[in-house]
């Protein structure tokens, strides 16, 4: 864990450091992935077999690359009833939540006569990668899976590796509840070149979401432009603004919820009071000691965690603008008045009651949020990411003589002679 | 010139292989790409200053590299009075059409007591990439950079090369026009290093958009997630519906208004009347013959350009959905009920008296639209492209007790001990 004072004369360039570690796997896996991406391109299901026998340890019987929906419903009907009843409550909030994101067309005819306008639509298809092992999670799934049933996506398929033929009973369950219309057993850059190209088997989707490892990210940046997809996303990570006034047990909490994702996950207090950090500290070591995710936590937390005290929380706002973090908590009084300084941030959690635990699961908002300062420049996933616009334009004979000669005039100086041309014609000019 | 039918036999296979081909250059520059970029980032000035004296055969002295404010307006006072009135009347429609388009923030408490929502706001800084040589369009700038100014972007930098030094007056014009905040000689694939790294001269920004070689293009995708872009560009591409009630003249002006952009640029027309279309390839080779940029116009017809003769207009839409073009005209008397049913596309442009050359500069809409089949999963640039949401949740004790335990369960199911102890501690439980 790593130490920092605002007034420290070396602050500015240690947090300067901060700032610009990303925490991300310089893995090269670029060519690797290449290979593996026009190999599936050329040879279709017979590569997926391959890859999966491979890196999987089974090769599913041709008929049995599909999970069938009744297998999903089983999962979901088998699932203990106060579970059940927690995926239901939070599918129902996510989609409460979204359907407000929904965009408004536009048609409107302005004063030279000109019909303008936009409309959104739905993506076709949209593919969803739900990891094996460790980070295969059925909030995941329906934080990917419902803001796109949402926006109207009608196929929507999931693809999830399925190491020695065996599937996640929770994700089953997910896919079911947020209504999946495919479940594929096949995982890596291979699934998502199978989404993107097609193979004979897997027809192919037009945007791909979902976390996954070093290899399905870079297959994704790969392949966007071919299919549009999610944010590059590294690691997560969450800033906690805290005042001595809160229950150094909670902060620790939270800092440990991000810390056990990941090895590499990032938790950083900033806090008014020395003392209230010594205490948070130490109810981090004393925390960690009572998780099974401890080993995960510990490092996390002794390698990447920060505990940053500043003279004011007055500082506050410029640090978490720097930092840009997917998560950020206020943990105040007046948590509104730091907010309202907070530019650059993937979600927030405003006061001592709102840990970021409650917006993974249950509060509504997109547990997809972006990470490694992504949040400077973009968003959490959301309905947009599963749709498309077309603008519109309709002009009248009085509109193309209104404006069409400043086009024109325009087309002219560009030396582009048939677009001023296509305007003459109509013109008489 | 490819001429299709499609009740012939052979029709499916060969429109199939028309959408398959996006006519993107296979160039493989992605290795010199990947070298420029990290030369960038690790020495700065010195390697754009390299990298400009070798490919703009000019080396800008130290005090030189900044184009001055004073030196863009100077370009703008000196245009002729009927160009500086198109380009304001431009700006101007552009600026209309896109203050609408500002997403409205959210902010409400639902029925258990947790308030939640969404506010939007501006990246801090934006990198406008304006290539030199053919494609140094006023236009293109005023696209871009509008809808960055209308986002509330503090600090809109242009990056342009000025090859042997020489700056393209009109360009200048615009960058004063539209508010650029800076302006800089420099291009290439080191431009966009500079403008994501940043570096002593050039402070880096937050979103790169802007059209530019395969260089700038695979600079722009290599660098995705480090900042954002907007789509990945392809040559542009015009569809026309369009029954035998026009005059060839217009459809054909029409199609060589795409033609002339670029060699493999693609005009394809649509229409249920196999004379109207000899009429109109006829006029096509009447008017190139007119055109001063016949070169380039005749090359991006004679290879790439396609009529498709239908037995109905009715056919249309989803041979349109299929093509999912930049632009789709749609010269019929009913324009809307074909438009109706088109899913995929850029921008529609209704009506026999909208050719799209009105929406190039002057209607409104934006210009900068999805090529290559990427008007499935991808929009026009948007004020959006230059904004970022951050999602926010507070909780009140009583929201907590409602939704926590639910959160608790689904916490426990994915092993996240932490995630619960945040919420269980807080429950006292």
């Amino acid at each position: 864990m790593l130490r920092l004072k605002s007034s420290d004369p070396g602050f500015a360039k240690a947090f300067a450091r901060l700032v610009k570690d990303r925490r991300e796997s310089d893995e090269n896996v670029a060519r690797d992935v290449q290979t593996i991406i026009e190999d599936v391109r050329l040879r279709g299901d017979e590569a997926l077999a391959e890859y999966t026998a491979k890196f999987d340890g089974h090769a599913p019987a041709d008929d049995d690359w599909r999970i069938p929906p009744e297998a999903c419903r089983e999962a979901f009907d088998a699932l203990k009833p106060d579970l059940r009843a927690a995926l239901e409550l939070a599918a129902q909030r996510i989609r409460d939540y979204h359907r407000a994101q929904l965009p408004e067309n536009r048609d409107y005819t302005d004063e030279s006569g000109m019909r303008l306008g936009a409309r959104w639509s739905a993506v076709d298809g949209a593919g969803l990668y739900v990891p094996g092992g460790r980070a295969a999670y059925p909030s995941s799934l329906l934080m990917n899976a419902i803001p796109a049933k949402v926006a109207g996506v009608a196929r929507l398929v999931v693809v999830t590796p399925t190491p020695k033929g065996e599937a996640n009973p929770l994700v089953l369950a997910a896919a079911h509840l947020a209504g999946a219309d495919e479940v594929w057993r096949v995982g890596g850059a291979q699934a998502v070149a199978a989404l993107a190209y097609g193979t004979a088997r897997i027809k192919p989707v037009d945007v791909i979401t979902g976390p996954g490892n070093a290899w399905v990210a870079e297959a994704k940046r790969q392949l966007f432009g071919v299919v549009g997809i999610d944010m590059v996303a590294g690691p997560s990570e969450i800033l906690v603004i805290a005042d001595a006034k809160n229950d150094p047990q909670w902060i620790a909490a939270d800092l440990l919820s991000q810390a056990e994702h990941d090895p590499v996950a990032q938790s950083i207090l900033i806090t008014d009071d020395a003392a209230f950090a010594d205490q948070v500290a130490d109810m981090v070591g004393v925390e960690i000691a009572m998780l099974p995710t401890a080993k995960v936590a510990k490092a996390s937390w002794d390698d990447y965690g920060v505990i940053i005290v500043v003279d004011s929380l007055d500082e506050a706002p410029a640090l978490a603008n720097a930092l840009a973090a997917e998560h950020v908590e206020i943990a105040t009084d007046d948590p509104q008045s730091l907010f309202d300084k907070i530019r650059h941030a993937g979600s927030v959690f405003l006061g001592r009651m709102t840990p970021e635990a409650v917006g993974d699961y249950v509060a509504g908002p997109n547990h997809v949020l972006p990470t490694g300062r992504r949040a400077r420049f973009s968003s959490g996933l959301s309905v947009l990411d599963f749709m498309k616009r077309t603008s519109f334009i309709e002009a009248t004979d009085a509109a193309l003589a209104a404006v069409g000669p400043a086009a024109i005039a325009l087309a002219e100086a560009e030396g582009l002679a048939a677009h001023a041309r296509s305007i003459e014609v109509r013109l008489g000019l």
